[in-house]
């Protein structure tokens, strides 16, 4: 049987999952689902990685070997060191594997590679560990995040792809009557890679955000490089070993997939980037950059960015306020406001919110928030464990000096202690509360675990700021409270315009920050927060050529 | 019954042409088919609109008239005035209409669009003669390229484009199970417009290449503005008044479709291009303005671009060397090489070509070449039917001065008389003769009826030769004739690198110039010809967004 029978079904039900955009977990997201010693089994495998050199990945041409990954949580070297190819070797092994993979049918490619995906399900305890201690997520959130939910990400894809690569004929007769007689074709139609594919990780999605645009890439033809990001290197290593080995134990090329480290001093991503056979670029991260990567368009390199975005709430009107800003605190809260999804504006109509019991005043709003914020902080059961850890020493920094933008606090960051980890980069949220008209404080992305109180004159009012804030800065998620329903359709429809898919009155154990595979697109692609969707029609059609040749028969 | 309801059937047909590409005529291209006496009740319509206002579009706000074409033909202004309109006025109208037309569901727009290529049937005649003295096409090109060829060519985004608005539910329950409960989520996906589209027409196809562009923009839900060639307004403007009156007819703002004439003097045209509501922009044309248009993507506008290409002709081995030489000879003199798709370089090995009955040298390939274009034009009865009118002025000035190269002449161009049209711009085609060492020559586009025999050593180079023109500059047609299976292979595949497609063994009453509606995709969008296709699923996609908003049950 073949790799493709083996998971013909399977690709299938992803594909009627896509279509439906009902709920669908190909890998169910709980930790029980993969054996119940995973835990301490993962802990042992992660444990054992470290202090070492990472050996799994292909050794040909290795030139150097590089790490410099902290764990956030404990603030030591995890001390394993990565393999440094010579540049020019990976492009030519690209190259190399493209002559072979691109003859390889859609289907083969779709069996191959979700034999890599339940490879790598196999690892998603170590993954969990290495995420963990790379990105500063929590335990539960690293194993979702690079575990089932990049998996089903990474399926979407796989399955739109071959859809899309199957929906013309492979061949046909193309005969044309000219009265009398006709005129007979042969055409064959090849959906043909573009070139070689460069996926540039970020250090706090390290295996969410790189594996669509890999197995995008993959499915199409493409050979793919990944250029991880320094800080978050293990989690990825992981999936790129795995994939090289299903690769290798297939008969391909295992350098169709590379992980091309560098390091923090010397990068090598733009040279990447320029490279003339880089044809396809994956980038999620900042906005500086993503409008680097945006503009090599020029060049005719196609381009998928995941950039920064402002992410408004707005608050009109609830049935219950401490349900809503229950719910606010918690998404505020996770992961630190470092997912990009994350809430940070939040419009409140000076005239306050009204619920079923009563108005509640501005301020009173803002109190409930505080006090569901600090709620969450001050919970040792659910404090570090919901607010993870700070990736970055920047993003602390920016925490540290928010008293220069002379905002009014209305709760200022101070550090948390955790018994696991006494050394935790982990602080309470900042809350910052100012006027409608101070854009220059609330205009940019402010990275981290800090939101905003926005005083505004009416719902109308937060409405346009969100609405002028996407247009202009981008947006990925927008939260919207009312009770009203002519309100809710004039925000549905006003943030529409600017491409933001709005979340309505949401309440209990959802929030905002979390997108669904196979139901939820993630970042429209319409706005400046980005260009690229996960995972819509695009997201795989533009990796690939349609080349039809016609003969005379 | 709605117009959804009365063209169903006929949008579901082509859907399925284009999912089977086999042979399919949603408008069959005989002028017979579309009445007996439109000859010449067309040539009397026609004749009645010159000298004159156009009058049929929309009367809003036209703040001057203006027109210039003059006929290939005879030399003689059409003397036409087009209204112009206040630049402003044209981007309000836009945005006002948008919001009407955005309402419209896929599937009511779907039955109006059709519904205006209807109507625009009914004008086939007068479409071809204004064709004919704007373009310089003869009159039956000018009849099928402008007329059925291009609401083929139209119908074929609205087919897609339904299809594609409507690949994901409007609305879909998700409920998530979470153990002992569920959360609920109502989620609805909307397909939203991304702006006013532009579509910036050409001198030679001012139909064929405009519709696909404007018929992708409104099945997806953007307004659209015309910004025609100012030598060649009439075809298109029968058109837009068409969509107009049926526009206006069904209740929706006509202004939905715009036709913003211009002078040469005045153009307007990179005015619209940079105006921040512009976020479509579809361009035939030269090359220098279309990287001027890709470089607008930085600037998050959508492009699509058809430009300059380099087409080859490889020749290896033949059947027969006539039935070979019959067909280039008709495919360069077809419209005097002002096709797209119209072949300028030949590779001819100096062994030689082998036939059927014997070995041609190269010498004797470049006679039978010559003879054969000698015998089109020479032939009264083809002649100025076949090459029809210089469309450009610096056409011929480019044909007079090809000596300037110093290549060998192998056919000299001279003028061509013509009963019918005594002052008609035309001449017999020009044929140099090159070393393959000769890239200066070659290696850029020589709009006109202007053809290059290049000596290589051998089919490897020609083809080393063809792939090279093709990565540099691009191309859009490639012709092979190969009687060796090998070699034939080697060609395909070597093509397919740089995303061009090959017409093997073409003979008889077929060129490589044509591409079949719902069959071949014009243009692959993968080399420096364009960055677009007719019409393959990016060509509607990247016109819309998917937003999915969500609403807690």
């Amino acid at each position: 049987m073949s790799l493709y029978e083996k998971h013909q079904s399977f690709i299938n039900q992803a594909l009627e999952a896509i279509h439906n955009r009902t709920f669908y977990a190909a890998y169910p997201e709980h930790p029980k689902a993969y054996g119940e010693d995973g835990f301490t089994q993962g802990k042992i495998l992660f444990e054992a990685m470290c202090d070492k050199k990472f050996e799994r990945l292909s050794s040909k041409d290795i030139i150097n070997w590089h790490g410099e990954e902290v764990s956030p949580y404990t603030q030591d070297s995890l001390n394993i060191q990565y393999p440094i190819y010579d540049f020019d070797v990976t492009i030519n092994n690209a190259k190399q594997a493209l002559r072979q993979w691109k003859k390889v049918s859609p289907q083969e490619r779709a069996g191959i590679l979700v034999e890599t995906l339940e490879r790598i399900k196999t690892h998603f305890f170590e993954i969990a560990y290495a995420t963990m201690h790379t990105t500063g997520q929590s335990f539960m959130m690293s194993f979702q995040a690079s575990g089932p939910h990049s998996l089903d990400r990474a399926l979407e894809p796989v399955a739109l792809g071959l859809h899309e690569l199957t929906r013309f004929p492979n061949e046909v007769v193309w005969e044309k009557p000219m009265g009398k007689f006709s005129v007979k074709l042969e055409k064959n139609f090849a959906a043909v890679p573009k070139g070689i594919s460069l996926v540039i990780g970020c250090s706090t999605f390290p295996v969410w955000n790189t594996l669509p645009g890999v197995f995008a890439s993959l499915i199409t033809g493409n050979p793919v490089i990944i250029k991880p990001h320094p800080k978050a290197v293990l989690p990825i290593a992981i999936c790129v070993a795995d994939i090289q080995d299903v690769l290798r134990e297939n008969g391909i090329d295992e350098t169709l997939v590379q992980l091309a480290c560098d390091s923090s001093e010397l990068p090598i991503t733009k040279k990447y980037c320029e490279h003339s056979d880089v044809k396809l670029i994956d980038y999620t991260g900042n906005s500086t950059f993503g409008n680097y990567i945006e503009q090599l368009q020029v060049q005719g390199k196609t381009v998928f960015t995941e950039k920064a975005g402002v992410n408004s709430v707005i608050l009109d009107s609830v049935k219950n306020i401490d349900e809503v800003a229950g719910n606010l605190a918690f998404a505020l809260s996770l992961y630190s406001g470092q997912m990009c999804t994350a809430p940070q504006n939040i419009f409140i109509p000076e005239s306050g919110v009204k619920a079923d019991d009563k108005t509640y005043s501005y301020e009173e709003v803002v109190e409930k928030l505080k006090a569901q914020l600090s709620g969450i902080s001050n919970n040792p059961k659910m404090g570090v464990g919901v607010l993870g850890a700070i990736q970055n020493e920047n993003t602390l920094k920016r925490v540290e000096k928010i008293a220069d933008l002379k905002a009014q606090m209305a709760l200022t960051s101070s550090p948390l202690k955790s018994e696991e980890f006494p050394k935790t980069r982990t602080v309470s949220p900042t809350l910052l509360e100012v006027q409608a008209d101070a854009h220059h404080i609330y205009s940019s992305e402010l990275f981290g675990p800090i939101a905003i109180c926005i005083k505004t004159k009416n719902t109308d009012e937060s409405l346009q700021l969100a609405r002028s804030l996407a247009a202009q800065h981008g947006a990925i998620t927008c939260a919207a409270y009312s009770t009203d329903i002519g309100t809710l359709n004039k925000i549905g429809e006003t943030m529409q315009e600017v491409f933001v898919p709005v979340t309505f009155n949401l309440t209990g154990p959802i929030w905002v920050n979390q997108h669904a595979a196979f139901s939820d697109f993630h970042v429209t692609g319409g706005n400046a927060a980005g260009n690229a969707s996960f995972t819509n029609p695009e997201f795989v059609q533009k990796r690939f050529v349609w080349v039809g040749h016609r003969k005379m028969v």
